[in-house]
């Protein structure tokens, strides 16, 4: 299976840039630490992943989107410290570790968390040399927007508002658009914007991050029902006991799974259609994963 | 007297970059709100005013530094929106009115400020057309530097550690270059990369923001004691509540006050040496403001 070897590559290399960049950092401690806690910490790498697969499928190497990648993962890690402080989902373990404020309390979760944000943007400006200057601003540019109001701050606060309360699938669906999906399509509009893509290859492989964070969403939603605490690393029913609106809540379980299916098959023919089987393979398989998943 | 109609003049215009921009977001609402009632609170806007001030002693206009003034400034905001979390100073009050968090409740207290840091950085890239994609970078670089790890959060955490333990001079020194210095050297270094300026103009008003940084702080830490609260609107002792270290409380009140005239002497100094007291006026204007100000 390519994408088993695809997902290790990739995941190694970009925990080596990340690594690599955090490494510098040395005082304060706690801070230098946290940071690394915190994005150095399991994680499956999607969004790395999901970079490197669209440079390729553009010509271009993985490497040329290390700082890019890094920098996107640092962001994605600061929104889980924050999401899971006492405030917000008051979460006590994350993938099986005590939550960075548990580890280093909350004060420093708090720092930890900007510390990681800000230096992203560090990281795309420092560690990009080899983009030219028109490039970085662009990708600074889509990275602030999607990680902001209008995107992944813009999700998670209507999730908060939505807790408690029944909420309507159009709803449900703005809010994942915003909270997962949009750090989900700037890994692939920055590989875009890296690799110079056509308008066609650009949209196709944007529709193709918008299907896939859908199914990701809707696998996450089944697993918290289905799933158990050491393969997804949390509690169970967790969005059951936040009362959160998910899509088995709203759809029921067996539409949700029909609709993962059904969203799954769209991303893989839109990338059959534009690209080809073959040279599209790693995005295939890594649809049809992201149905399989047990985490 | 040039420097209050300045000052007038000054936060006039950042407030209507600031209002502008953030006039452009509207949902969700909450936040949308809390940026604006974080960053719109009647601060005295010292950092878009060096910024613009720098700019002028440069040859440029000061426009050439609104969106730089407004990015800093909703930096300089988000950083007192998380600093006055319950889990960090625990402040109910800013300038006479109630905290963000206070007014918006805590988990959107924590966005908010995430969503100003995170929109500073569209503003940098997206409102700054006029400028080279060249000198884009580099500010977005200089910002993501000085207001992260190794700046404004870097100092803020070493103030946490503090609390409550006797500090040295030393790391008293180090944690105000970085919690306050960073962010005030910042509007200056940025104004220099905008206007392109020489190596000699670049490290006098380097070292002027260092020394006027210094007195500010000097000024905080006095005022905290001899203050009243309408002026400063905030409790008159809170660092003392807090067992906060301070100069008056490192030095004493007598030597901190030597320093403070001390500081503004040599700020006022160079700048007469290197540009002659005529073309450096408001900047003389501004040093001698800092020590004599009540809030």
């Amino acid at each position: 299976m390519l994408l088993k070897e695809y997902l290790e590559t990739g995941k190694k290399l970009v925990e080596s840039g990340i690594d690599k960049y955090l490494s510098e950092l040395s005082y304060p401690e706690v801070i230098a630490e946290g940071m690394k806690y915190a994005v150095l910490n399991g994680g499956k790498r999607l969004r790395p992943i999901l970079h490197f697969m669209t440079l390729e499928i553009l010509g271009c190497k993985k490497e040329m989107g290390l700082a890019t990648a890094s920098a996107i993962e640092m962001i994605h890690s600061y929104s889980l410290v924050h999401d899971d402080l006492p405030a917000l989902d008051n979460d006590d373990y994350r993938r099986g570790k005590l939550t960075t404020h548990k580890k280093f309390g909350e004060a420093q979760g708090i720092l930890i968390g900007d510390a990681l944000l800000t230096h992203a943007f560090y990281v795309l400006t420092e560690k990009n040399s080899e983009l030219s200057p028109e490039k970085i601003v662009e990708i600074v540019k889509l990275t602030s927007s999607y990680a902001g109001i209008n995107g992944m701050i813009g999700g998670q606060m209507v999730d908060i508002e939505s807790e408690g309360k029944k909420i309507s699938l159009e709803t449900l669906k703005y809010m994942h658009a915003n909270k997962t999906g949009k750090l989900l399509r700037l890994p692939v509009e920055t590989a875009c914007v890296i690799a110079g893509a056509m308008k066609e290859d650009r949209d196709v492989l944007l529709k193709y991050s918008e299907l896939v964070g859908l199914a990701f969403q809707i696998k996450d939603d089944i697993l918290d029902i289905e799933g158990d605490f050491e393969s997804i690393g949390k509690p169970v029913g967790s969005d059951l006991e936040h009362d959160k609106s998910t899509y088995p809540s709203i759809l029921g379980m067996e539409k949700s799974k029909e609709l993962l299916k059904e969203t799954i098959e769209s991303a893989k023919t839109i990338i059959v259609d534009r690209f080809g089987a073959e040279k599209g393979r790693v995005l295939l398989e890594l649809a049809e994963y992201i149905g399989d998943r047990n985490k």
